[in-house]
């Protein structure tokens, strides 16, 4: 707490602040995320004699294959990468798995490495809860002689290994949205003093932030947190968009009642709600990219929130990305060992997952798309080149389409649960009768005929 | 237009002032529907010397077995007969059975005898709309020798058909749930004059309001209606509110904006949506019975409205009774003659009307019941002694429930699709884990033990 540490890192005319931190020993440490190739410079300051005034050259090469940079906002609704490249948010949740000791921690990133998930929502701090009640390895801080926490010294281990894990997502194009607060506690990191949260803050974000992959959630179930106040989260937002040099995706996940995301300081929305037809709803109300990160998860424990079939999430994911939104991913199956994914990771049981696979190249296969016509009785996105259009629990014989007469278009059924496409014969056009199969959970693709 | 007759029915020192109308030729009737065995008195008062004046008694007797009298709310959120016979509303749609000619009318009639619906949905106007264009045999108004509407002077033969067909449903059980004005027309009745509409309601309220078994209902997506201004739905709520002496239930359905049933005149509230698990917000925002008497119907045609499968359906209707509310009931497959039972009546072809049956049957048997810690996440009804869950998609291989420690219970488990009630075995109390099978649209039935 008494060593003030920040460096200087510049490129021609551009400079950049950034927050150096301690790591243990006599190390010292600043982390720093260049955006441009070229030549950089670095100049340290601090008010100890040994970290101030260092300072030295480096080259930026061009990004290697596969790092895309980071996710950012584009067209109000949707991501891409630094680079341009689209990211269609696919994501899923693990809150503790990185408190899970290696082997376990191990398993799960075997098993992310063929998952179709590019986002994991997962928490800095342990976790106390329901399936999760296991002592963790590490503590964010150092105890006292009377086994107290210290607040005033992080453990560097700890850090160290949350690192390890985000480098471990970046590495298998996973995005790490860490989660800063939640209220599953028993050791009281959800009832920090403000100076402990706020200094835990800048600690975590300058440690972290030049990881690419970093979206900054700063809590699950912020409104379940009773010893924070909205002007707590408020701060905390602010705190982190001051200190983040590179200014990384934040929001912030409810339980009953939504935080404020038309807040400046919100880049997208992070909703609990399984109620996906209101993915067009939220759109419009917050004019923000609407994740809905917890939408239930298949399994059958009996939490309402984490009992619903694989069939059941398929079709909220696809009632969200048909109405421009992105969807979360989660399981909690029963297990002897309280091994559910959901909270510890481990492998994957379902059956949505290979289904969120299929859907996720489809989305790719496409832009991103905002509604068309959309309303509560219609699920339709995409424009006058490509429409995605998703029938959910409707099953009619024939859909009526009006295209633009002037070009000719394929139609598909995709059937989404069966994991198909089929094309239908010839081109469409015009006021066009699409036939149907006449069951449920289909999806018609329409786009403009290259022939 | 020149006569005016209307009637004081007597009964002691009550006095009940009643319109009377022309019912073609030299007739005029006015029509009573006395509340209160004993001896009732009447005096007519009219323009025209031969209709003024008239007076004489009548013996009311006790109601004969099978008739309650008219349906009012009970308890804010429910529905009770006038003699105090629960009503648990099971409706169904039937928008133009009623202009489909007697063969047809007396099939759906037949029909109607042993389905589960205690309500139908029906317009008093011919309807003009996809698979409903045939030309009625009556028309409402006597024709102009240019063959257009004469519309000061009501037909007589319309109003007696309707009529007849209101009485068929009150000796069926069945509530008519009178549509009084609706979008879909090509003959002028969705854009009369506003003297016409008034002319009309008042002439309409004289006629049928003495069938105990009347719900009004303003209109079917009263806000399609371009010509209409909510001043005008205002009035008509009033008009009705003024001439009817029984003052039966007044509601008005939507398509796609609610009106406000917070308005005074409005008894409660008619929705068209699909998402049941509102009901309890409806609920609460109007503190008025919810029916939810649209909330798309088992079918295949190509609108989403109609197009859900018979589990949905059930499931929906499941979904708002275990909130507290009332659910109705619509049929739409693709029929060679175009006779759809939403539409048309006839005959019924799916499945969900056996599992409404059964439905009713099970909330029959228990007390009317209002949320019961009801949350998004959460469908349950009932109070200490009497509680309904509803699991809907869920299923959890177990349920948590805490009933009062210093009573037993006993529980069901109910497959609202199989249609079977297993109760476990023994008596349940205080904290205790209900074990479940594991699979979706089970509800759970727990009693006070009588043991």
């Amino acid at each position: 707490m008494d060593v003030s540490l920040t460096a200087t890192f510049s490129h021609q005319h551009r400079a950049i602040e950034v927050d150096g931190f301690y790591d243990g020993g006599t190390d010292y440490r600043v982390r720093f995320m260049p955006d441009t190739v070229g030549e950089w410079r670095y100049l340290t300051h601090s008010n100890v004699q040994e970290l101030d005034g260092l300072s030295g050259t480096f080259a930026c090469t061009p990004a290697q294959e596969g790092n895309h940079g980071p996710v950012r906002v584009h067209k109000t609704f949707h991501f891409v990468h630094d680079d341009g490249t689209p990211h269609f948010s696919f994501g899923t949740t693990c809150y503790a798995w990185n408190h899970q000791g290696d082997a376990l921690e191990e398993q799960t990133l075997e098993t992310l490495r063929t998952a179709p998930f590019n986002k994991l929502r997962m928490c800095v701090f342990p976790k106390h809860y329901a399936f999760s009640q296991n002592e963790p390895e590490f503590h964010a801080f150092e105890r006292q002689e009377d086994g107290r926490f210290d607040t005033t010294r992080f453990n560097p281990a700890f850090f160290q290994h949350l690192e390890r894990r985000i480098g471990d997502l970046r590495d298998l194009g996973i995005e790490a949205d860490l989660i800063l607060f939640h209220p599953y506690d028993r050791w009281g990191y959800s009832t920090m003093p403000s100076e402990v949260d706020d200094r835990y803050l800048r600690y975590l974000v300058a440690r972290v932030a030049a990881y690419r992959n970093i979206w900054w959630s700063m809590a699950n179930e912020y409104d379940l947190m009773a010893a924070k106040t909205m002007q707590d989260w408020d701060r905390f937002f602010q705190i982190v968009q001051t200190h983040d040099p590179y200014q990384h995706l934040r929001s912030i996940h409810n339980c009953r009642d939504f935080y404020d995301h038309g807040k400046p300081w919100v880049t997208h929305c992070s909703i609990q709600r399984p109620n996906l037809e209101d993915v067009s709803l939220w759109r419009q109300q917050y004019r923000k990219p609407v994740v809905a990160d917890e939408v239930q998860y298949e399994g059958n424990i009996q939490h309402n929130w984490g009992n619903i079939t694989a069939e059941e999430l398929t079709h909220r994911f696809w009632e969200g990305c048909a109405r421009g939104g992105y969807v979360g991913h989660g399981e909690t199956y029963m297990h002897p060992e309280d091994i559910l994914w959901w909270s510890k990771g481990g492998i994957l049981h379902g059956e949505s997952p290979a289904r969120i696979a299929f859907l996720r190249e489809v989305m790719e296969a496409g832009p991103a798309i905002d509604p068309y016509q959309t309303y509560w009785d219609l699920t339709q996105a995409g424009d006058d080149n490509y429409r995605l259009i998703y029938l959910g629990r409707h099953r009619p014989v024939v859909k009526a389409v009006t295209l633009p007469a002037d070009k000719q278009y394929t139609v598909e059924i995709i059937d989404t649960w069966a994991m198909t496409i089929t094309p239908l014969e010839g081109t469409f056009s015009g006021p066009c009768q699409i036939p149907l199969p006449g069951k449920p959970y289909l999806a018609v693709r329409i786009r403009l005929s290259l022939d």
